[in-house]
């Protein structure tokens, strides 16, 4: 399908400028803590340097949106579309991504200029936008949001690299979550829809709304908080193979899993790294950073399970569902699959979210590092199933019986 | 569950020992044309070695029926308990999976007499079982059916690795598969019914029935071949990274796939190697040994797609509809995971199935290497996306519009 | 040079038909106790299966005596060129080392035929060799000795790998090595010769015989006993990286060394595994089994150092200069490197030894494992320093002040 | 032994402190053409980040001058003392060393601060140092120097990592070499003496100067040119196993080695990458990035030999030996190993040299990243036979006859 086909119901040209203008001013504030040398280093093949970030999102309406359709627009750096192309194969060569890590330059520096070029072309393609251009600018704007979450998770770990855990913003709060014990409410059932029908953009891995058989079932109104994640490790949740997935318990081993991921033990007390550094951790804040695997052989012990991502989504606008957005993605019980009729966008962008379809497991909902507007009910998350280093945590979930 | 949940028609005692002894000489006559040294062997850690398998499958009977049920059994030999434990945490320590091919002793002339002096034991045991015993014997038979589909896919590797190329069984012919073009026909479609309901013997993974929605579909009468097959490596299908999931052409490049597993390319010719040895490639039959990546990067290349494990289950009993079993396992567009309302049968066996449920794919049929009378429209095979190791082909889908 | 020039004094055909036809037979004779199972698997790279060692021996006569020289003589089989060629370049391609475990055919029963056939054509040679091929005998026969050795090596490292500890020979005894304490003699000093001059076989590797410069040292009459190293262990040697190269502290975390190989420690008591199976360690026997990282760690530690192959190979003829073979290989300080002038053989044999001239070090004497009159005074073996699969000790030096 | 031993002539109080502010400022201005960006990164684990070099010299003034011998002197900041100690074990725990580049703070510029601290601290100090400090302070100084050329190599590495290919500085000039054909020149043959005699500064391993024995060779009088590698090339030198080591032509073959580390083609021409970026290849000038495995397989081409360490000490101080330093690192054929009688150091910085003598080859010479005057005839630099990345060539030599 194209972009269009989400029926997307385009902005006035004036306040799609300024859309553009404020998610992009958004970026720079969110790399702005960060010095030369952060903005620098890989750490890990999965991860990317902030630097890095920044000229992708660039090099996207460069290369989507000023070829195409600014006339006469060349790139500010010719190399930079070997550089910045993160995986399209119809966009031509890329730079290896486990070495995103070495480019010292361009500079942080001259990332900006590179952002400020485009800006200020994208601006003047923004005043009177082509009508086929619409869906690929929405798309852009979308996209820059998704690497905004990436920034601050990538970011994290690396900085956690560092022996001297070094605050991202030693001024950042997390948010408050819902207090209080958990309840399990009865979602709905029978057959159901699920999906985006296209009154506003949407991927093309949430399309098309289709129908669903769901039986009966109960899911959490919050999520799984750290203190109900010590419950589990004093329970010797880590230690205990029969509760976990095959490869989840090889996993666990081979990496010495003994508590989430930025979970430190000083003098007898439990702290997490997070965006402000170090912090004592707080048993009432939902859990985060945990793998599939981990979510799973929780629920396990809890004896629930995790809810598929249909009932998650059906149940995700009932009364008392709190939570939803705004803390930690939520693992659920579904492999990320393309949905019956599912038709990938035309052309390069064709290879935005299809061929991720296997290996990965669905996540719904948004974390404290998404940005606001950026998911809703339909969203479609995934990561492999020993992912840790995002705002990852879990919602339980039980058969009705 | 319990496996007793599944409703076991138990059979009357003496016929029960029959099928035991009948299918345990099935096992050693598929073990007989090797020798000592073959059936030692581990060509990859995915694979075992035939004497492994032959004890392995006797190991099962000994902990799961005799020492319980059996008054007075003793193990034959008490370290058999580690060597030939797979993978039961429950059933205690065992020897490291990769491991298997460096137990040049038990010689296969002991693992024989393992086998003798446990089918002894298991014949006094079968003259009188007790009833809760019985779905246990069921689940025994079931299994060393499992294990000798795989001491053929895994004698086949292993052999493979030898530049030699030496037959399994020089007299083995492939079965025949249906003639002619493919059609898609339309398969049952809205509120369908897929899973065992048990009125015969299931594994656990099957259960329960449940409903699911599916939305129109067609679905192709026989298998693809490998004439079909040329058709798409002619066409540059092993070079053309628009086709494949990013994972699987990581792989295609990584492993230098160029055919399937065990084509020979020999002065112009495609030769395919298999039970029977080295064989010219036949075009008509249906193409086998490719991994789920080159399956579904065909499928897209034929503008067609993967069915669904539903729609294949709810289609597989149309009129029309060949070759469901006995050439090749056919790999589906479903992860595999726990059906709505799974639960694993109690006791050690739990393990035997909900562990796995991850990071794999389902594969629907049959091949030419499983035992008669084993499979069923409603059972699941599962292996990871890149495995090419077993008999495993493809039957393609549509959607219906 | 000419493996002539190392004026091989040939014995008189018919007692060299007698010597080859012992020697062969002693091979068989070591392969006796072991199972077609047991001769197959390989279980590491390093190590090689006896029927991969019993049909590489045969391939060195076929591919260096028989085709050349025997004229008519073809291939026992073709395909033999390919599968048991080591590492000659020169021969043409051969067959992976790490996967010579794969080989289950040829069996082993059809090695033995292989043997034989080469045996009666060698028969046939050695009735009236042609001069330019009696070197190439020689070498043939002294090829023979040296995989005699590893073939035990290679089998202890391979079935220790089995939980079961198998014993190759229960009736084996390993040789008694000199009792008493340990004294430290004065060795030759000043310029001396080393080497090899042609007198009586020897490899390349130990021509020419050359001058060195030797400044005063004093070296130990007999080999380091597990007692001592007991001691070593008990007063922190495995967890003292200062003791240690920067490399070999790295291996020995890395692969968690608290003893030398095939030590077993069981309820309080240290065992050892030999060619006997497991069986008490004795205090008074020479340590073996170490890696050359382990002997200098150790002689750190004993305040002491190793001695160079020159100190060892000028001292080895003193009175009092005990065990210099039959029980270990003896670490010396020495990179294997080329002496000054060396010349290899030429021809294909030219790569029987240069070319490993590199990340290894000396070992010198000779142990219970090689064959009677193999070794001799200016004989080099070399292995990298990790190698712990041999029946590797050492002797200790110091310099003379 | 102690430093002391090496009867360093210390040079008047005044002077020395002048001799160190020169020298630290000497290493300021080497870092001073990198942006903090380039200062972070880590393109291998052999190689160290500008930054982490810059801190490191630092951490050695610190840890082994001023918190022994300038009393009240505290750490710039405690945790620099994990950060920044290289292989110590003796000062304690560190940071691991794959992970240098994962540093992004402290930042360039507070690497800076702490350099300025301690250089102000030194200041003080080396206005009246106690005697016992003064081989520590030379040896701070030669540390200094060795971690100069060592910012060189590991940036000029890092910088090739960039597909841009950035200049470290555009109008670098690589030094002349000598021009002509080159000459092999007899060397000092018989008894001859090498080593440091401790007439000035020396490290520990270039001790005691002792006798060797020499036979008859002859040394070239020049280096190998890029002309002549050319010719190596066009011969198939990298396509024959025949010249190289065995386990050399294995790296060959996996990193697909086929020039000289930097060698770009361009449209048919060569170019090199230097630290004045990318420059067409001067075929005169010395070859430099080649393995001691290139250089061996080389010499064997040209029917030559490498000389060993002693012949080329011996054969440096002859009329007619040119470009011994200046232009790049020349392997030997020697392995390092200590020298007969050799003594480390006393106290921690006894692991400065003698727990690397181990799988390394020594380098003779001095390059032209080598700080002038650092070197000497009796320097011993080391590294593992497949290291490139320094500017390492060859010169020839052969036995006399």
């Amino acid at each position: 399908m194209t972009i269009l086909d989400t029926r997307l119901a385009a902005a006035p040209a004036a306040s799609l400028a300024g859309r553009y203008a404020a998610l992009r001013n958004r970026t720079e504030r969110l790399a702005a803590p960060l010095s030369p040398e952060d903005q620098t280093i890989q750490s890990m093949p999965d991860a990317s340097p902030t630097k890095w970030h920044r000229a992708h999102m660039t090099w996207f309406f460069e290369t989507f949106l000023l070829l195409p359709y600014q006339p006469g627009y060349r790139r500010f750096r010719e190399e930079f579309g070997f550089l910045f192309n993160s995986y399209y194969e119809a966009a031509g060569p890329r730079h290896a991504r486990p070495k995103r890590g070495m480019l010292t330059r361009p500079s942080a520096a001259e990332v900006g200029a590179y952002r400020a070029h485009v800006d200020a072309a994208m601006d003047r393609l923004l005043r009177d936008p082509p009508a086929e251009a619409l869906p690929l600018i929405e798309l852009g704007l979308q996209h820059e949001q998704q690497h905004q979450e990436l920034l601050l998770t990538d970011i994290l770990h690396a900085l956690s690299q560092n022996p001297l855990l070094p605050a991202y913003d030693a001024d950042w709060r997390d948010p408050a979550a819902s207090p209080g014990l958990a309840r399990l409410i009865p979602g709905p059932e029978g057959v159901q829809q699920i999906g985006s029908g296209g009154e506003s953009f949407a991927f093309d891995n949430e399309t098309p709304r289709h129908k669903v058989w769901l039986d009966p079932y109960r899911i959490a109104d919050r999520l799984v908080t750290n203190g109900e994640w010590l419950e589990f490790i004093a329970d010797g949740g880590y230690r205990s193979p029969m509760l976990w997935m095959s490869e989840g318990w090889a996993a666990c081993q081979a990496e010495d899993w003994q508590s989430p991921l930025h979970w430190h033990r000083r003098e007898g007390a439990w702290f997490q790294y997070g965006l402000a550094g170090l912090q004592p951790l707080d048993p009432d804040a939902p859990v985060r950073h945990i793998s599939w695997y981990e979510a799973e052989a929780f629920a396990r012990w809890a004896e629930r399970r995790l809810p598929t991502e249909a009932e998650w989504e059906a149940a995700s606008g009932l009364p008392g569902f709190r939570d939803a957005e705004g803390i930690g993605w939520q693992w659920t019980g579904s492999a990320y699959r393309p949905y019956p009729g599912f038709r990938p966008w035309e052309g390069a962008v064709g290879e935005y979210n299809g061929k991720f379809m296997i290996n990965q497991m669905i996540l719904r909902g948004g974390s404290m590092a998404t940005p606001p507007g950026h998911s809703r009910a339909t969203y479609r998350n995934f990561f492999p199933p020993t992912a840790r280093w995002q705002f990852t945590g879990l919602r339980l979930a039980a058969d009705a019986a």
